[in-house]
């Protein structure tokens, strides 16, 4: 990609773009440039009739018969087949059900159970809070046994505990992706280092699945877990994943062992056929995909760099080492965020003084980017946003 | 209500019906009478626009803004003000997520750690078979430390468990209407005798909540969970709630404690204002909703009764006693159900050999019970489900 100087050589980069098409799925409200497709997916097209279909169809006219005739029962199963393709999981490995945080609590228990003989629990001391508060609510739940070993989000310090403190580890709980610095870890590397030590891996793909080429049978990952409404556009209130490999599936039980048989986790049907390879289909969109992810936070990070002032990077400069999104520190970032959305451009704020920017590769374009970083520098050059009137506004939780 | 002996008499009883305008709010497939909205409400006319309106204008187009502007952030609060009213609980102690084994599994957990110098958990042999998984499930994650004591679903058998153990007893864990039979524990006798033995009150209230009035305040419920699919009509896969009264929501904390602030079923906001008594605002509907509920399922009895052959009736006799709905035995259920929904009768079958039919009184007419029993009269007389294409139909789930 030729650096990008002004509006026409980013509105040709759309031109060239292999994935232009797949905007048009997307309803996009005119007058915004959405880069929080990282927060919350954009409505695909296709989803108001099939909830009119589930709402009209299956649940009013069908009613209970719908759990066979329409296939409610198998749903989790369904959508967890879907999952697994983009994730690099086989078919039966993968169910949609409950919440990314419920799951988590689920595997985690069952890693523990699994390494019953050992009491460290390894986490990053800058992971999604919520998934530290699981850790700490599975850990109070076990009788407060276990010591959770928080390390910086660095492989040298992941190494250092797993040299220091390896044979005691009995589980590794990481974010594949960061949610504020779009930092990625190396699956392959970490899983592998984690499972010589005999712990086992557990991952967090909020911010990974549907945006970025996973391998997480590949790299012999044991459980991982993510939420349904970023990239993969489910829609608030969207359920959450979780994915067991076969060789884990029979071997332990995970504890809320209650809910209705099509969306128990761990007992999928036996006459699944294990269609091998079948996770390969779609590497070629995928690797697209993330193709054009890095190409657009690469542009986002250069036209920022040279034309808007007052920001630090927070993500990884280099691409290949960033999730979708990209962060900068600025001491107002609160304010300065409103300002820009009421300028049309929607990001988001993570504290203390983070601005994220997102780009869904599916329906965000290189003029987007364009447009979006002349407006931030618009803003930041004018000091928009010192004005009351975006200090005051409450803060989006 | 005098004996109705033609159609012409329940007629009459649907002209005189206090609750038969709520018929036209539900969206009803003509031919089909609907005896099943104890498994699965019908579809409620203004659900269809108030979804679009979520997707098309709170999703597609407000995004991220939705957490606040629409009110995303709130939404489990102010759904469980609204159950709360249902079920005799104050603003602010309901919330609605997750599933019903899963707020099961929390409140469990916390009834166990409120006693646990105590080891045994009462629950009834015959109750719904998750419910008995989820506390199994809690059990075994605490250690196996717990004994679970399964008793007969009668107040003799509960009375004895609670004389002869009660000093160890922990937690009490009941379905308040029973899912097959329909029998009513009586809910402030019950709980004054568990929490006058020192044990935690959890109740079960799926089959109870908008079809039966109650008070979990009143009767000083510890704790309470119930689904959102069968009489609150919220669809299917609809999130369930959990109740957790004033007096015990700072005392404890529940274990999968890390999703999201707006689903924090023990962390609510320290302004709600108490409204007190505004549970009795609804006394008045929910008292006709019961005497209607009540004069259904009797109709369906002695209709049955004196109309079909063959069926013994497995639920209470007596109206007081009863759910909102009807099960009788059959050896033949399956097939029998089978042939009754082809003859556009819908209930359902329970293991080993219940067929069960259900009363939603907003919805159901007394013309519709005269119509059903006339069907399954009909088709028990001529033996339609003896027929090989019923018998092999594969069973719904």
């Amino acid at each position: 990609m030729g650096r990008v100087d002004n509006r026409a050589a980013a509105e040709q980069l759309d031109r060239e773009d292999e994935l232009a098409r797949f905007r048009a799925e997307f309803e996009l409200p005119p007058g915004v440039l959405y880069l929080d497709g990282n927060s919350l997916g954009a409505l695909p097209r296709r989803v108001r009739e099939r909830v009119l279909r589930t709402l009209e169809h299956e649940w009013g006219e069908g009613l209970i018969g719908s759990w066979n005739a329409a296939g409610w029962i198998s749903g989790p199963q369904r959508a967890g087949d879907k999952v697994a393709k983009l994730i690099g999981a086989g078919a039966g490995e993968v169910v949609v059900t409950d919440s990314t945080s419920v799951n988590l609590f689920k595997v985690l228990s069952v890693a523990l159970q699994a390494n019953s003989a050992r009491r460290i629990i390894v986490s990053e001391k800058a992971n999604f809070p919520t998934d530290l508060y699981v850790i700490d609510g599975v850990v109070k739940q076990l009788g407060g046994r276990h010591e959770l070993l928080l390390i910086d989000s660095t492989d040298a310090a992941l190494e250092a505990a797993l040299e220091h403190r390896g044979g005691e580890i009995a589980a590794v709980v990481l974010t594949h992706i960061h949610y504020t610095t779009a930092r990625i870890w190396d699956m392959a590397r970490v899983t592998a280092a984690a499972r010589a030590a005999g712990a086992m891996m557990v991952w967090d793909l909020s911010h990974s699945a549907g945006i970025f080429p996973l391998e997480v049978g590949g790299c012999n990952v044991d459980f991982a877990v993510g939420c349904g409404y970023k990239h993969l556009n489910a829609g608030p209130g969207a359920p959450a994943f979780v994915y067991v490999p076969r060789r884990l599936q029979e071997r332990f039980t995970q504890p809320i062992s209650g809910w209705m048989g099509d969306a128990r986790p761990f007992e999928f049907r036996p006459d699944y056929a294990p269609a091998q390879g079948i996770d390969r289909y779609l590497s070629g969109p995928m690797a697209a995909i993330r193709r054009k992810s890095i190409a657009l936070g690469e542009l986002f990070v250069d036209l920022a760099g040279r034309n808007c002032e007052g920001l630090e990077l927070a993500s990884p400069r280099e691409g290949a080492r960033r999730g979708s999104h990209v962060s900068f520190r600025h001491p107002d970032s609160y304010p300065v965020m409103q300002a820009l959305i009421e300028a049309g451009v929607v990001g988001d704020c993570r504290p203390p003084d983070l601005l994220r920017f997102g780009f869904a590769p599916l329906y965000i374009r290189y003029a987007d980017v364009w447009d979006a970083v002349m407006k931030l520098a618009e803003v930041l050059g004018t000091r928009a946003w010192d004005q009351a009137q975006f200090r005051a506004r409450k803060a989006v939780t």
